[in-house]
């Protein structure tokens, strides 16, 4: 099993940075523009959707402000299973993030590009909150050959 | 022992990545620019520079235009003796580099920021073979509380 870790700060309220995580109009903000489903319910599913396909992802875990933990239930056959995890705290000015797509069974080539995939949307997250413009696909920024 | 994973495309021929990586005047422009060192010679040392410190680097391969290897040699406790390995391949219009930092003894918070931030140097990297121009430190783009 191996893990894609990431960490990024936002300058904004833990407040801010949880409902983009846990609200489709947040979501569909910074990571993809077709977000549907119910983020804010254990249980709930969210379905993200790309031109070259998508995910849904289970919601597992919610702490305001702390936590959201999401499974995959559908999409690529590497992602099902999977988990992804969100841990939030302040720290000073910032709500630092610390991210974790966990469970994959082996390092292959899509491991790389999602993890460098995962970073731009971070970082696409960090521009949505504290500049209020994301870059969610399509909009996003391509990376290499796939996307 | 965990790894981080990157994957980039680069829309240039090989040769102008594989010369990014391998001499000081590539490597200052799109990772720090304060890069001294041989980076072209197996046995060499290269010697990168930032604000908060920095990493001397050993290479232990070169193939030309396929692949560089290095051994962190100085620098963060967490670094020395990790490898950065760099696979690159011409698929279509494209370099594609696989990237692995690998041999992290845990997975620390360090290693987060550090996965995060090597997705922000490679972005830096691709601009530059792209465009001409990367975003090396001390112009790098900020992530987080850190850097």
């Amino acid at each position: 099993m191996v893990d894609i870790l990431h960490k990024v700060g936002i300058k904004s309220p833990v407040a801010e940075v949880y409902s983009a995580l846990t609200t489709p109009e947040g979501l569909s903000a910074w990571w993809t523009t077709d977000t549907q489903g119910k983020g804010n319910d254990i249980g709930g599913v969210l379905q993200f959707r790309f031109a070259a396909g998508g995910f849904d992802m289970k919601v597992l875990e919610l702490e305001q402000g702390k936590r959201v933990l999401w499974e995959a239930v559908d999409g690529p056959q590497e992602w099902i299973g999977t988990h992804v995890r969100w841990d939030l705290e302040q720290v000073d000015d910032y709500t630092v993030i610390l991210f974790k797509h966990e469970g994959w069974k082996e390092p292959v080539e899509f491991m790389h590009h999602c993890s460098t995939k995962w970073a731009v949307f971070l970082m696409s997250l960090k521009s949505l909150v504290e500049t209020g413009k994301g870059a969610p696909d399509p909009h996003d920024v391509k990376i290499d050959n796939w996307n």
